[in-house]
């Protein structure tokens, strides 16, 4: 396992599905940065359970602040988030754990790592364990929002309801207090009624979310090999249930002429600037300028309750599988904060390498 | 810039367009593997312009064998490989030094390297330093093939030109000598007449490239952070021109229901397997044992012959540009081996990290 | 701040010395290792105060297993082991806030955080941040033993009384029970003597710790810059107190001959071995069989009850300090554990990479 | 093998002793700084032979610019300086290849590279890997002129023979023209002396390097673990035959008090400074704003002419070897500008995480 991403901000994840605690340490942040706890616990509430969409588990998420930070301060030493579990019910997966669960990662997870992983509520391979990416991304925002930068996610597509193209003050006004993080309502309720029509099936949904970033300035992103959207690209691989990454026009770019897809360079209020943006906002692995924009493709959720079927790892004889735990019937709606977390913590580092963010925030 | 990728299997990439050489430094190689002069030559060879759709420059990429490799076996010491540059011609790009390309890097990088960058050919952002990919893709291949593991991309869409399904025999047997890489003899021909089509008119092309490896075992790949889909996608952007990246059913797993998308769990030849392969190969980060299959959306060349809009910088008047280099009018044919190249070195990495590579070759 | 050791077994370090816990996250620890609390307990109890030299604090340093372990087994997911801080007095800090002391890192951190750094305690440079470098060296030690490498140090040199050479049985079966973890009882007691003589003047005193690992294979170290000595002295310098390290010989070393120097290459019962060991078990940055022998330097500890020259940053004036908090008169009694864990974690690190340690412990 | 150093400003190193090319690759240095291919050959030309106590081996280390400087302007990418192999002759090493050299990493690089390492001239355990280190360490130098900071180093102890302390102005003017970098002519005249009594024996000496650098800002170092002494320390010990290093007082330090130990805190010409400098410029592991001293013991060159007992590895029958081939009966001499060059190095990494270095030099 490898469980810390940056080079100049760290995070380190450490916490199991069913264990004490979820957390995250941070290496690296600046010393002075004024963050409150209720800051974070406003975050790590984004991707609580309670939406049409999601578990009915309760998952408190209750934010400890243990080293790090000193009266609302950060302090230079690394800052140790965490949050503990609670209302854990493991019954349900103690009676499958010789039976590995179809599109989760149980049957990998129990070659790679000998039998000896925790499968309790998947473990480490959890959707629990971006609470703690969600409380690095919190310190993560506030940092990039001294440097005057801004990200912001949002749902664009559920269930095949596509969203039709939102602009940035949609995107951030819009989205949050909606239930789904989609930016344009009459789409959303044709989410819901998506999900409302899965779930009584016992199936499940993936989606896309959107994120985008803006007052980048140029020059974010150290290729050729730690380009901006290769970084990018690997944080939200470390989503459950990621399985594609574009930026601008992305996959559809591919089938555009270059007299199409080039970005006409321009003059605007004065500087450089572009006509369009089917670059997403970077360019040879480095920041244009442009709101940066990805996209990343969510599978829908596995645990599902139509039966299915799998192996009985013991008997190697196969089995017919039913899966009784409370899921989200999809993930999107709290999957959007936790993209959102691993874009800032990404350009934060991106940012501290370019010296754009210093060594101490007064 | 960050130059180095990978943790165990390193490589180390320097070079400019229309510098010296450009080549690649790999450490950590396990010291006992064979492997000729003509096997790295060969893969070289594959990424030389000649096809339908490429450039009229001349590029011998004549290997040498700097260090690290003594009778044809690799020494454990770091291994040099570079080509060394000829038929330079800068003279098409001393006169736009000031107007930065379209869809290129040069503003980006004027900015972030103050002006000092080597603007020629591209300088460091040119196609070309992924001759140094493939050198040290021919030794990570090697090396994987040693335990089994085999790698083959093919240009599966082109210039909006799709291509049938191709299965792991059409893709190893038709792609190599096919000059566009593509495993369909009738689509690889509407591809070319694509291609003509758009060299006629100045204009250019993108498409996507799959590739598949086979005979990875169960366990490859570190999450939470360093999982298997996360550095492959980190690897390909490291490619110019790569847009999107998705993994098995990719964006399109995202509009399936969780009943449709998850691959049953099923007993073949008395080992577990799965009835699909949406997953493509990976599942929480880890190798699930079926073949690994990635896409790769890349755009259009940027470099066009049409006249585009840009801007002085020295006036920051706008200006027309006309681009007269030789350019590729779709570099995909070219690309399926850095593809190729950046799979086999990302997989290198985790193999060794997993132990499945031992650390002398006998 | 950089908090995090290790390539393949990485140690992530957090906790100041008055916060609400001091720890560390394993990440890469192979599954399946059997280790119990108990013996976790048991390294930091040899940390704890209570001997001749040390403070009078009350450190309970009581464990607690966060994540990782699973019915005393390790799961693969990063372990995360922390104490709990407790007897927490500041007010003896506090006054001083200002002020820097001599021999501490108080100016230094001042300037480089900003103002903003966590003072009380020394903060994130005391030395009770070194609990958490214990809990990983005993998962380290543990994992190091199943493959028959056996880690111990005692302290050689304490005030200047030095300890006549120890025999690797003298160090493993005397050194522990003994408070000053020394192998010589006569040197012991005049250390302790001179402990006491130090400690009535209100003075303190520093010394040497050698550390001996043995049933290392030929072959961890991976040079030329991770070279086994190398990673070991940065190690060894993240000890608060650490000016100097040396291997073998050391500095002695530098004032022989090479033919008093060089260690003559033989047979022993069947197999290559040294005739000596002025290289301390390490040639070229790789272990050669022999046993690991360091020796570190270890400065007085800098909080003395002797009135200092300081200055007080808010008024640029001279003043007299007095510290008046409860010190160690010697740290090196409770450092030998320490420098035990640091080898250990640096050993096991290497270890795995080099495919001595497998991914899973059965 | 790891063979890259550094996280900002990151050398690779690769070649072997009889290789074609010895090199560096440099990746990180800031855009826009002025250096001549004469500033970088002057400092190779440090460490050619020639002196009173080297090898009479023509090493021409004529300098090769490969990438990343264009007009004596870095352009921020990779710079890969080499120098070709000339001169060489094997036919020594050659027989004795199944016997290792006692003092050498002969036997311990052939079991961990299975006997496939290059044994050539040491191959790439050899001192001339070290003229990577120079090239390097060349750009390093003039980085951190451009914000004040200067290094040099001396021989301050050679063959038993210890020069007097010191100052700064007696070193960097002193040493630099004397052939044996020693600051003191009559201890230098006695160590010469000492050469050539060893030499005429077919011996060999070591002896100790002293480095400084001036100017250092206070705050350089990453604690806990990337500290300004530790990553030096690291440095140091990839130069082959270094045991031990130190730091100000060091090991003497250990034999203080703690009252003694201390540099008292101090205001002078205005700003805060330190009544002496027994920390040797570092306090927990960050620059503390004078002088950074460091010492390294080196061993005596383990190659003699005296006969030493080895084993044959093919027949395990003890053998006298008498090594014939050109040696130098010290590297100090030689070694002084490869010290200045890892702490120049180490220096600089540390300068750019703590933005005393731009991104660009203007």
């Amino acid at each position: 396992m490898s469980n810390t991403f940056g080079k100049s901000f760290c995070i380190t994840s450490f916490g199991e599905s069913h264990g004490h605690m979820i957390g995250v340490v941070i290496s690296g942040c600046p010393a002075g940065l004024e963050i409150s706890p209720e800051e974070i616990q406003a975050e790590l509430d984004r991707r609580k359970p309670g939406g049409p969409s999601s578990t009915t588990r309760r998952e408190d998420d209750s934010l400890q602040i243990i080293s790090g930070i000193t009266g609302n301060r950060t302090t230079g030493a690394p800052i140790t988030l965490a949050v503990t579990s609670h209302d854990i019910d493991s019954s349900a997966y103690a009676k499958i754990s010789s039976i590995p669960r179809p599109g989760h990662a149980d049957y990998c997870a129990r070659i790679k790592y000998g039998g000896f992983s925790d499968q309790r509520g998947g473990g480490r391979f959890s959707g629990r364990i971006t609470a703690g990416f969600v409380m690095a991304g919190a310190i993560a925002k506030k940092l990039l929002s001294k440097s005057g930068i801004c990200i912001a996610a949002h749902t664009t597509e559920l269930g095949r309801i596509q969203a039709p193209n939102a602009t940035w003050e949609e995107i951030i006004t819009t989205s949050r207090p909606n239930e789904l993080s989609c930016a344009n309502e009459a789409a959303a309720s044709n989410m819901i009624e998506a999900i409302n029509k899965a779930r009584n099936k016992g199936d499940s949904l993936g989606g896309i979310i959107e994120v985008w970033a803006t007052g980048i300035p140029v020059g974010l992103g150290e290729p050729v090999f730690d380009t901006l959207d290769g970084e990018l690209a690997k944080a939200f691989f470390a989503v459950p249930g990621v399985k594609g990454v574009e930026f601008g026009a992305g996959f559809a770019s591919s089938r555009l002429n270059g007299s199409q897809n080039n970005d006409a360079i321009i003059v605007r209020d004065g500087e450089i600037s572009f006509s369009s943006n089917n670059a997403g906002g970077v360019l040879g692995g480095i920041s244009n300028g442009m709101p940066l924009i990805a996209r990343v493709a969510i599978k829908p959720t596995p645990s599902i309750g139509i039966p299915q079927d799998s192996v009985d790892l013991n008997t190697m004889q196969p089995v017919r599988l039913e899966i009784k735990g409370r899921h989200d019937v999809c993930i999107l709606p709290r999957a959007v904060v936790v993209i959102e977390s691993m874009t800032a913590v990404t350009l934060v580092d991106f940012a501290i390498r370019a010296q754009i963010i210093p060594g101490v925030i007064k």
